[in-house]
């Protein structure tokens, strides 16, 4: 991991850009964070839309959360911002626009598709960039992940042990085989609903909450659209791992 | 409305014991209400149970609303408690432990039967509740109503103007008719849902959420059955409370 930039936003928290290997990152850590008293960290997952365009919502998340006393990192993922594209991803995602601007349904091999590959990717970066991150002495345990292509998240909670808990937003279409990968899912969910996503099937959204492994795990579902999740909202999630990663 | 015995208790909250009628209640303020500092209101619902058994959650809740700068009422609801009985009540009662120890389907005819009298009687005297508490100096709006019988907080979201915001319990059978009551309720909701409610039909509380007719609803639901609602749970709906009532 290389830190390739570094500054002090004006709330004290340390915003610094990385690279790990070929993958752009950023990491944030609260003031308070040092060696002896390490920060517990949240993984924020974006969608597919690149960091440089998100970043307005993510720092925001990360000051939010370094206000509470975590760290927060995020990386670009595959395909995204001015990560490489691969073919098959451009033509799921140019299959997923037509079938919604022609109010089709969107089929299984579109979503299928759109999200495996994607997931196939993106966890073993992930999971690269925890290793970097934890070997950080001003970043200590546990490790929350939130937000992102939930489909990313559920395989994340399956196969990483570090990670303890997780904020899923049911905002995104879920190939069939992840409700089978969810039912492995034992670490505590909080999870996200837009009752009118426009991206996204409700009732699918209901049955994938159902098929959660975990014993514990929560649904908050607001009113409007995909983009239109409200305010109050952080402050339930951020509840959520004050609760789970102290 | 007469007050028939008062206690401080020890974190300074006054709880004062009335009869409105032969309608007993408790009212709790927070040693900071006075009449120059009146104190917004939160109506506690309570299920049939009988206020005497349900008043260790109602203290409970109502010492967390007092910490927030709530004061908080109930009533005993028509048929529970020491208040009389009426026939048809009971019968629908015992039909409906009938229906759940068979496993069988909850008929509508027993729904109603158990609900719509019940709503018929508890409104007017809620609302009744509500002219006498609004009295007092100590207590100011605006008005919140918190649990209790779900119908019984549609009706008095839809008819009683002066309470601007609810926490409402999914927690019991609703009948038809209170759907079509949903979609007039424009106040701001807080929904709770137990996802594993064995007093409760989860797509019929699902489907009760989305008629709701107000813009403003959010809705929680957790692992468990009726009883097990989290501890947490009770702080989401205290921020819903503390962003709607002040």
């Amino acid at each position: 991991m290389h830190f390739t930039s570094e500054q002090r936003l004006d709330d004290g928290v340390l915003e610094r850009e990385f690279t790990l290997g070929e993958i752009p990152g950023i990491l944030w850590t609260p003031a308070s964070a040092s060696a002896s008293a390490p920060a517990p960290l949240i993984l924020l997952g974006n969608p597919p839309l690149g960091l440089r365009k998100m970043y307005p919502r993510l720092v925001a998340r990360a000051r939010h959360s370094a206000a509470d006393g975590f760290a927060t990192a995020t990386i670009e993922l595959p395909g995204s911002g001015d990560r490489p594209r691969w073919p098959a991803a451009e033509q799921a995602r140019a299959d997923l626009r037509r079938a919604m601007e022609a109010s089709e349904p969107v089929s299984d091999e579109i979503v299928d598709a759109l999200t495996l590959p994607l997931v196939e990717k993106a966890v073993p970066e992930w999971q690269a960039a925890l290793d970097a991150l934890l070997s950080l002495p001003e970043i200590g345990g546990p490790v929350g992940y939130s937000g992102g292509v939930i489909s990313i998240g559920i395989r994340l909670a399956v196969v990483e042990p570090r990670i303890s808990a997780a904020v899923l937003f049911a905002g995104s279409f879920v190939p069939r085989a992840m409700f089978e990968e969810a039912r492995q899912v034992t670490i505590p969910l909080h999870v996200l609903l837009q009752w009118d996503d426009e991206g996204n099937d409700r009732q699918s959204a209901l049955d994938l909450f159902d098929a959660f492994g975990t014993k514990e795990k929560t649904l908050h579902a607001n009113m409007g659209g995909h983009t239109g999740v409200p305010q109050f909202t952080g402050d339930a999630a951020a509840q959520f791992f004050a609760r789970h990663l102290r």
